[in-house]
């Protein structure tokens, strides 16, 4: 049997997509690769690869669209995308390498909060030579999916205490688990608190005023998932009543961070531009031609994402 | 057989003696517990926990002397005393935690150099939004006793590329270990230098200007093992000639470090106060307790320190 080449279409509105069409142009199983916008015929097109958001009127270009991937982790832009048929497949990026760097993000987040680096960088300005006691911390990941396991994970093996929390209960050795039932419990322990839950309608705006104020006097908040998750001014006003004592912040409802937001000059708050975890074309490559294979094959495709759930 | 108390003296000339002496004196082991200076008889004193350095004199107050301890992980303190008679069993703190809060603070720096976290924090001043890219860092680890290995091993679990060097070749799961014989081909794949040797007069002076020029182009220093190590200058001209791009430095020649020295306002240097690991007391006590036990009962102290080789 002829191997039929697969043609794609990349749809990305922000990073620079030759080194996607370079990468998977190099396979035999691809035909031609275009990027949007483009003149050309899409027709024969199966495959369409995505970075937030999806223009307008793509899908409609593509008559024989049958797997849509999101070149990250993330999938909310494509959940409520009303464009997308709720027949095709969709599938994100779940790379190794991007959960090691967003796990080493985060440590490098937590251990910055627990040894005061910021006042130790102040100090420095000063020449002041001032021993800053530290203490162990009790760690809260929310979010346990692929993300938050693998950090809890690797925070354990490194010494903190872990509590998660996730929507329905999960076991992970050395971790304690909470679940819907049991939040405030889990809340009430945590001294930091790092979410990485998926964007739901459950999970939006989840960080709020309420849910601070559950949180240990003098909590800190990490918040690598979704800037939807948080509601700014309630954390403002958390940090500004010396609830919590700091956060360290990667993603945010409008970015880039417009420069009239107030958070940019909070000096509890440490901002990061999106950078926590970044997913290298090299890496996702390799994911995308593997499910391109099962495509052909008529196998089941890896890394599919349950729309009921949205994650 | 009566169990007969052992009389311990400290002598801590920097920090609080008070938590020690309170945790000791709770065991059934311990008998008086001295605090240098004194006036009282200290003739029965048969065990010295030392911080250094150790005041003059002491010794000489100490007839019945039989056991030193540190009451760090260093003993270079007691290594160049020569008030203390070669026959008496120095020991040191292993202490399980030291190695743990070591290797989180050099995860945190290594981190905040993979990420630039102070271009960051200087364009979060200036409200820039910049997405600054970042590689996998090889990891060169020197000195492998106990806390250079155990933070190898928890390098290669957050998938650091990592090799190691030390004085005699070691072998250690996944990472790549060199000895005195090829340091330079050690030294030439290493992005970011951890300094975890112990201070002896070979090591003295080691991070000097042919090995920084010896470093990958671009290379970060992490030093958190001694001040004596590093000659200062020789690192501020490596770093103005911009053949290393920055380091993290925890230790210094004279701590506190004086208000006049230049690394205070070197740009590329962040400055913390001898804080990455400080033994906690309760955690040290424990350890002595089970020393000041196997004393008593005549059995081989753990964790002594090998004169001849200084550590």
């Amino acid at each position: 049997m002829d191997q039929q080449k697969v043609d794609i279409l990349i749809s990305s509105s922000v990073w620079d997509p030759r080194p996607w069409v370079e990468g998977l142009s190099k396979s035999s199983w691809v035909g031609n690769v275009h990027v949007w916008p483009t003149e050309a015929d899409l027709s024969n097109v199966e495959a369409l690869f995505v970075w937030k958001p999806l223009a307008d009127g793509v899908i409609d270009r593509l008559p024989n669209i049958k797997w849509i991937s999101s070149l990250g982790a993330g999938v909310d832009h494509l959940m409520t995308d009303s464009q997308i048929p709720r027949h095709i497949s969709i599938t994100r990026i779940v790379d190794p390498f991007l959960a090691r760097d967003m796990t080493n993000y985060v440590i490098m987040g937590l251990m910055m909060h627990q040894r005061s680096m910021l006042s130790h960088m102040k100090h420095q300005k000063s020449k002041i030579w001032e021993r800053i006691t530290y203490k162990p911390l009790k760690v809260g990941v929310m979010g346990l999916g692929a993300l938050g396991r693998h950090l809890s994970e690797k925070l354990v093996s490194l010494g903190f205490e872990v509590f998660g929390y996730s929507r329905t209960r999960k076991t992970l050795d050395g971790v304690t688990c909470y679940d819907e039932t049991n939040r405030n419990t889990f809340l009430s322990q945590t001294e930091v608190l790092v979410n990485l839950l998926p964007v739901t309608p459950q999970t939006t705006d989840i960080l709020d005023a309420s849910l601070f104020q559950k949180l240990t006097k003098g909590a800190f908040l990490i918040n690598v998932a979704r800037g939807n998750h948080l509601v700014e001014n309630d954390l403002m006003e958390a940090l500004d009543s010396e609830h919590l004592s700091g956060a360290l912040l990667d993603v945010f409802r409008d970015e880039p961070l417009p420069i009239n937001n107030l958070l940019w000059e909070h000096p509890k708050v440490t901002i990061t531009p999106h950078v926590a975890s970044v997913t290298t074309p090299s890496s996702a490559i390799a994911l995308l031609l593997d499910n391109l294979k099962r495509l052909r094959g008529k196998e089941p495709l890896l890394h599919t994402v349950d729309i009921r759930k949205g994650y």
